[in-house]
């Protein structure tokens, strides 16, 4: 019996309230003074939360995996995220906030340059975003649907977009229709399994439309598709965990991952404060809520260790309106590391501290990743947490007499 | 999917060099002076490195299990040591220094004496090693073939001695050909399936034409085979890991198990100060090294606690050396524990040191296996050991998006 299912069998509904944060991409690594961002922001209100709180190192999937958003967050939500792979289109539409459904079939596409029969730009020159959303419209108005299967277009930023197919007999067994290189002719999109074919075909279809369409186009005059991937499919939270979800995150590749295990999305702001007041606002209605940080793995990713310290003091000081809520269960982590060293994602096991009445307080002085690893917790799976916050709260019966 | 399969799908080649030391049978447990080797030994070189480096402890296989060489080592290559299992006659031909191919039969063998239908002694009276050789030579040269199927021997030492059976068709699952106790019969090998028939049957007539050859020996005048094991078969490091590694290893067995794996086997000689030089000599050609120090367990396993810190110490004085070739990801450890109070393998979880410019200074003052786990690593699964390596070598690209 797998986790899943023996949690599915235990979990019950009660009154109380989980409180998930995710301060992304919140580990870090030592810099050169030998110190981490998390070492180095001043954290007042988090230090004091640490110390009567249990804490650990939660690991994203495996021991030197470094994952992506999708899995990381799979961990955090409590599914299995390499039996739940989300693959890169449902990724892409989700980050432009598109709706998928089960059923669908997503795909990223870029605008490219066709001369002379070859790809000659993979990109389009990088045309402006305001061009690509010029050329997503007239598309739009065109395209509608081939073969019965409605054609769902949004534009990303420059040469970007995202497409999602919704009808019925679709299958993401397709291969991506793009050369790789340039000086190439056009790779048409294949079927790798035979209940792939209509998908195929209707990419292809689309395909030579919109070049049909863009054919005086100097630059964006055809397209490539890749990453083709269904809905994933997952169980909702609501029936696996017992739980009535919410999910408050401005970013919406976060929202798109939270509305996949079954949140409800909340509408809020770019800010943490905007974020801190939709959280107050959604309080009686719901039993788990997410809270979504994204600046913290944004300036990692740039490298800016500063900005990224900074973005941690800002959530401390609002720890306090957290607080004032009384969860029953608060969990603050972080998805995976973004060591600003690195300027990108990391294997690193995350600091993770859980407060509840049920737990011990490990009396550890500050909250960081060195800190964590001698904390109650100890060195754990991230997948695991969600049992966890489910015990803390009294929401898992007992297994076995 | 496994996590076999999901490093086969993230692994990148990269110019980084990983270097993993193996001092075999490292771990121990305290003397009666509550010390262990590592504790007692004078190591400044390796207490250096240790303040700098990510430290734990690996568990070989699983807790409480005591791992012999061969799944102690298959996890610190990176394979599930219950997934691939190495069948006591490989090891056997292994430690003999024998090629053994994908398709043979090794098997492990020891010359008795029969006596009026009965085998009187299983060891022959342990026959001098220069006897067994004698005997080895004049089978080889009567018995070169059974059925098609080649018989290669070598001699070990007393009456041991190793076979591999190499041709068509071949089997390892028959029965030992060994009655256990003296005062018995000779048991004859029993194919367990219909496919080892013709391995039941050459193993047979081996022993028969055997028996007939040494009929007038006082002592030596059959044998008895045990330990029939097929070839792994297991994916090359190349393929898995994406790593052109290379062993450096004085024994034989260790230099085996590296083939198994598709390590290119340099040639050296007996002491540590042989190995460095290989090493230095082979730093250019390679990406991967393994390093294998035997001593060290030989010395536990002896019950020679001063022997076995000695050996330690003199590791340590050619830490500099090591050092000095800048490898990008550097870890020592132990393949298990040989505790010299338990004269043997043991279970206990074996100090792990990892050195990178990614990981945490966990600032440790020794190498130890008190100290170990307090490290960043925490207590963890050596067969995970190949993933935090290559992840240190930002060998493993990111999983998901």
């Amino acid at each position: 019996m797998e986790r899943e299912e023996l949690l599915r069998s235990l979990t019950v509904k009660n009154e109380k309230k989980i409180l998930l944060v995710v301060l992304d991409g919140l580990g870090g690594i030592p810099n050169k003074e030998g110190k981490t961002e998390l070492e180095v922001a001043y954290t007042p209100n988090l230090d004091r939360l640490t110390e009567e709180s249990s804490c650990g190192l939660a690991i994203p999937v495996l021991p030197g995996i470094t994952p992506g958003s999708g899995p990381a967050h799979m961990s955090l939500f409590g599914y299995d995220p390499v039996k739940y792979q989300i693959g890169r289109g449902i990724l892409e539409a989700l980050g432009l906030d598109m709706d998928v459904r089960p059923g669908d079939v997503a795909v990223r596409g870029n605008f490219a340059t066709l001369r002379d029969g070859k790809i000659v730009d993979r990109r389009a020159g990088r045309i402006p975003t305001e061009k690509n959303r010029e050329l997503i419209e007239r598309i739009s108005e065109k395209i509608r649907e081939i073969e019965g299967v409605e054609i769902i277009l949004k534009p990303g930023r420059e040469h970007r977009f995202a497409m999602v197919l919704r009808g019925e007999g679709l299958s993401d067994r397709v291969s991506d229709a793009d050369p790789q290189k340039e000086g190439l002719p056009p790779k048409p999109p294949r079927a790798l399994t035979p209940e792939a074919e209509k998908t195929a075909r209707v990419a292809e279809a689309f395909i030579q439309m919109v070049t049909e369409l863009l054919k005086d186009e100097p630059r964006a005059n055809t397209v490539l598709l890749r990453g083709f991937s269904s809905h994933p499919s997952l169980p909702p939270m609501q029936e696996v965990f017992k739980l009535n979800p919410v999910a408050i995150a401005s970013y919406p590749m976060y929202r798109g991952l939270a509305k996949l295990v079954g949140m409800e999305v909340a509408e809020t702001g770019e800010e943490i404060s905007d974020e801190i007041e939709t959280l107050k606002n959604s309080w009686e209605k719901y039993d788990f809520f997410y809270l979504h940080i994204k600046k913290t793995d944004s300036y990692g990713e740039d490298g800016n260790f500063e900005a990224k310290v900074k973005k941690i003091e800002e959530f401390d000081s609002y720890l306090p309106e957290l607080l004032s809520l009384s969860p029953d269960v608060l969990v603050i982590t972080g998805d995976h590391s973004t060591p600003s060293k690195l300027k990108s994602h990391s294997w690193h096991p995350v600091p993770f501290l859980l407060h509840s009445p049920y737990t011990f307080r490990d009396g550890l002085r500050e909250f960081s990743e060195v800190a964590c690893r001698r904390g109650s917790l100890g060195t754990f799976q991230a997948v695991d947490g969600m049992a966890l916050m489910l015990a803390n709260a009294l929401k898992l019966k007992k297994f076995g007499a």
